[in-house]
């Protein structure tokens, strides 16, 4: 880990990019495998899968039986920590209902919203050295609490064409029915384009690598909506002297076996801090199956000392980080500071990973910089809100001539001619 | 207009495309205008508005005494009915504030979420043929709601260089102190990048032609979020016997003059409709200005009739129009069935131009399909939900082992040892 003492404007802009990834090359490559499947459906997918994910495959859709078949594999214990977890997260996504807006404008302008299902989305769950099955509780979970119709589940298969039991029966759980054993850039191309097997949908959710945020952004410019670009996975740490060295390295250390490209920042006000969370970083990691990727990461990682917890909170904010930890002595008073961040965990026992698996909030969140301007999954990211009016025959009378006149100076003389037929009507009917 | 009795499932499927523009070639101009404004700033700005717009300007920023100036060009009769208007759209966006979701999954487990604005917005007004100071309400005062610090807004000079009075007043009123009078896809580029006169923004929003949109997807590839893409205006109708053909013209009129590509389409169950329709269409067309443009976009325009108003229902609902017009005897209690539409006008005295003007609700709406998964826009559009949460030391005794149990399952140690080294912690203590 890098350590910077007081930096200068400089180095804090550089700390705040993230990683640039050369697109256009990418873009090529990803252009192609999506217009494959655009053109030849499932026999496409077959043939991508082979070469992709050196998997075998006869049939994109996964048996109903093989995932009944999936619940033998699973511990009981961890059946119920599953169940647990999908408690949590449906009752707060739950809790996110409401907001129709019901109100008269004017007398006899009655303007109202209500919120309407998408009826068709698709859930990515990445594939990789592990069985992402959080991912599926938190994409699933949301979508049925929405009243989604129709909801598929992509994700790669390993190389004996299977998917792993844990996300066939965490998916199954939560009552998804249509499992497609597709990854990568092709996945995406079947849920945007649609194939013998795999519906098209409307909106595609889910984290993925450079590949699949380059496939998702290029649906999104052909019609279909996406959840949000992703990109590498984020911790910022605000901490003072009251935290405690081994917490915050053990929270650096979750963050940094993500990947290799995890984005991992320490800042505090403690200037001794730095040598005691770098101690209990290379104790911490000593056991740990993933070292070879927390090293990597720890590259890139810094801890950075800055004059005070506000010239924290300042760069917290400019950085915008997906996760957001706050281990200071008044770490909820700080967190009304927070102006940009995905999710935000407070206090010494708020760890990330309660938040990634259990506690009920959403786990995907806007990375690179998009806490900016979006906020994580929520029950609203599947559906949309529509807008309803009804004006009364005496509320036009009222609040028609304005319109009259905004559509006349606006030189839309149809638009007023709208309303000065009805305002006729109704005065030749007295 | 067209007219189609009774079509098959082959027309019906046709009748829901929309027009495809030519993506590739544009997407190489725009891209190509992005670059000098991303390279040469506010230079190539100027340059590129002699080019595109053949006004020559000075500055790129409006001058505040010229802006101030514009107040004695707006006749104060307007002035009243743009307040009005004003009132009604904050009334309506500002109902839509709550949702702050504060509960406690588990006893010593709290998640909760809080809204915070998006701190830099660009808004972007069309130029053309008229001053659409509407949309500077549409877009502003949800902006002002939210709490956007920064807020910026462009408009393509007329060819003298100047913006026409009514934008300036009403973007002035809303509060709006940065205009820029730049347009296309220059204008978002500076928007996206920053320019010595242009602050870069985290959101850009508005309505353009298809330049403008290529170049909002693109700024949305890197990085920057956008309001929605944007395309061709649309109106459908849903009448039966009730319905007035008067009324049913003057609506289908005014969404026929926005620009030759409008998409307009009426549907009914009566087949006697169509005649009289387009009877009336023909009186009333005679004397509008913009017939040129009327003519040639109910050059594509159609009245179908199908066998009863569920069946409009249905075909309104894969079509996913940006308005919809309710025109039956059961108006209200048919708006029930609506899944897709941007926003929904119920019965004879709605006519879309009160909700494109005053009456409260967003014009800014989802065209192309993309009220399937879009809403238009609302206060929401300008903020994002960050999430909370604040767990107990008891609270982690509680939940932790579940955690620890699905974060070893999806094989991240780290995960799971930053439980395991509080609980530890705790149990040490006692």
């Amino acid at each position: 880990m890098k350590i910077y003492h007081y930096p200068d404007a400089n180095i804090l802009e550089r700390l705040c990019r993230r990683p640039q990834i050369g697109r256009e090359t990418l873009l090529v490559t990803v252009r192609g495998i999506m217009e494959e499947v655009r053109q030849e459906g499932d026999a496409a997918l077959i043939r991508l899968t082979e070469r992709y994910d050196r998997a075998v495959i006869d049939t994109v859709l996964y048996p109903e039986a093989e995932i009944a078949a999936a619940a033998a594999f699973v511990p009981e214990m961890l059946k119920k920590d599953i169940r647990r977890a999908a408690d949590n997260i449906r009752r707060f996504h739950a809790a996110q209902e409401g907001g129709e807006t019901n109100i008269e404008t004017e007398p006899g302008v009655r303007c109202w919203r209500e919120a309407r299902p998408i009826e068709k989305v698709g859930l990515y769950i990445p594939g990789g050295s592990a069985p992402l099955f959080s991912s599926v509780l938190m994409l699933a979970i949301p979508a049925f609490l929405a009243g989604c119709e129709e909801i598929v589940l992509c994700s790669p298969p390993r190389r004996d064409g299977t998917l792993d039991p844990l996300i066939l029966w965490t998916a199954a759980e939560c009552g998804v029915r249509r499992i497609c054993r597709i990854g990568g850039a092709q996945a995406v191309a079947a849920m945007a384009y649609g194939t013998g097997s795999v519906p098209a949908v409307f909106k595609i959710f889910g984290p993925g690598n450079q590949y699949l945020t380059a496939a998702k952004q290029l649906a999104s410019m052909e019609g279909v909506a996406i959840d949000m670009p992703a990109g590498p996975s984020e911790v910022l740490i605000i901490a003072d002297q009251s935290a405690d060295p081994a917490f915050l390295a053990a929270d650096l250390l979750s963050q940094a076996e993500h990947g290799p490209d995890s984005q991992v920042l320490l800042l505090s006000n403690d200037k001794d801090l730095s040598e005691k969370v770098l101690e209990q970083v290379r104790i911490q990691s000593a056991g740990l199956p993933r070292a070879d990727i927390v090293k990597e990461s720890l590259g890139y990682a810094a801890i950075v000392i800055l004059k005070d917890i506000e010239a924290c909170m300042d760069f917290s904010n400019r950085y915008a980080p997906e996760h957001l930890i706050l281990q200071t002595r008044e770490a909820k008073k700080l967190s009304r500071s927070v102006r940009n961040a995905g999710s935000v965990f407070i206090g010494p026992y708020t760890p990330e990973s309660a938040g990634d698996y259990a506690s009920g909030t959403n786990h995907t969140l806007p990375t690179s910089g998009f806490a900016r301007s979006y906020g994580g999954v929520c029950l609203d990211s599947f559906r949309k809100w529509i807008t309803f009016q009804n004006i009364t025959e005496s509320g036009l009378a009222g609040i028609g001539p304005s319109v009259e006149r905004m559509a006349e100076a606006e030189g839309l003389q149809a638009h007023k001619n709208a309303v000065t037929l009805r305002l006729k009507h109704s005065a030749r009917k007295k």
